[in-house]
């Protein structure tokens, strides 16, 4: 028999700017009764770690350009709000009402990751300043307090193209690898499979948002135990990334 | 205390053409010392569904046109398999070597959902003919077997803009509401939720497809049990949808 996996909500209190995390987490994660095992992953809202390493920032010292002004006219955005997703994106495609789309770390999401829910009153939280430098030291500080070898996984949401709502996507990993490779194993007739690699990553990153939520849930910590991951301490996030000629939408809009 | 969310893969036999569905899947179930809850999800691979009501198509028996040699040579493609893609897919986007970016049902897909991996020699399975009508009939022969509530998702694989490997997707649901909407709710600091809604059904299907993977497992189907949904005999598929003057990629990108 295949053993389940099972995805534990992680309540914390809130978390403020310069808290440690992995103390946070890890205190939760006791204080529910669980103890951390070899191969658990520990995903973790990528809002949590902004604010605990102080990547929000303060709307009323933000001077909106000309540029921003006009984009939220446009966009029915605060100017403020704009000229930061001006600062954080690479690049700009257009939007709609409250939504622009923009590459961000070379990933293709909305308002450059930045959003003010769950954050202190007047502030905006951006992504981390370097997603796998924080996956890495989660890591690092979760592995060195436990001895068990584990999973980190950043998980924010996303919208799909022509799809109502928001899931789970996976910011950044470390200690896994985030991409299986079947490109060598048989289907079940025994065909050799050319072309699937799984994005194991973002699957798990959607099943932690399954139970992380959207609004008070005060869960920005999940553990997955039991998850079908390969330990694999040199993973690195940008793994899961594609080159644009390979990209059926890059080859198929102007991405 | 809240409650942990199981995901259990349910491993069968092979699934052939005109097999009940409903029956294998809680044979499996059954046999794996599982018993059915109220308010269990049961995910099901859209390729178990397509195999079980004979949605596969005779490659051999399928002449191509003109525009599937055309768009074969250009897209390293069989023939066969284009000129399938171009009768079931809505509309065609462009592509990438042995992949057409199309919609089909008003969903943004590759090659139409057609795929060979999994399917017998010389066959390709299509998407189930009208997935909705396939998740409410599985849910109804369940549900009377059992005596309980569930929820019935059909998943399949994805590839999201920009990022490597393929995740799970909704592409019908049943018994449950596939958004949750939070838009009445507060966050954490007591301010009203303006524009979230959440693809708990994306979600789902995501940590479904984490276990099923892509290649021999013999998964065709998940329980999910615990998963936060809200069971809903009224819910249907089309609410996943965006209008596309709603949508960022369609504001951005011709779609």
């Amino acid at each position: 028999m295949v053993d389940k996996m099972e995805i534990f909500p992680i309540k914390t209190p809130i978390i403020k700017p310069g808290e440690n995390l992995a103390e946070i987490i890890l205190e939760a994660i006791y204080s529910q009764g669980l103890k951390l095992q070899d191969s658990d992953v520990i995903a973790v809202a990528s809002k949590a770690v902004s604010i605990a390493t102080n990547r929000i920032a303060n709307l009323r010292k933000i001077e909106p350009s000309k540029r921003a002004l006009k984009l939220a006219r446009r966009y029915s955005l605060e100017p403020e709000f704009v000229e930061l997703i001006l600062r954080e994106s690479e690049k700009i495609y257009g939007g709609v009402k409250k939504a622009i789309l923009t590459i961000k770390n070379g990933i293709l999401t909305v308002n450059a990751g930045i959003d003010h829910k769950n954050t202190p009153e007047g502030f905006a939280a951006l992504w981390p300043l370097n997603p796998q430098v924080e996956a890495d030291r989660l890591r690092r500080q979760i592995e060195t307090k436990t001895g068990r070898k584990i999973g980190i996984l950043i998980v924010d949401s996303e919208v799909s193209p022509l799809r109502l709502g928001t899931r789970g996507f996976a910011l950044a990993i470390s200690g896994f690898k985030p991409i299986r490779d079947y490109r060598n194993e048989r289907d079940i007739y025994g065909r050799k499979i050319l072309i699937t690699l799984h994005s194991i990553a973002d699957d798990l990153a959607s099943a932690a948002h399954a139970v992380m939520g959207e609004s008070a849930e005060q869960i920005p910590a999940v553990l997955i135990r039991n998850a079908p991951i390969t330990l694999d301490e040199n993973a690195k996030s940008k793994e899961m990334k594609i080159e644009s000629g390979k990209c059926v939408y890059a080859g198929s809009f102007k991405l």
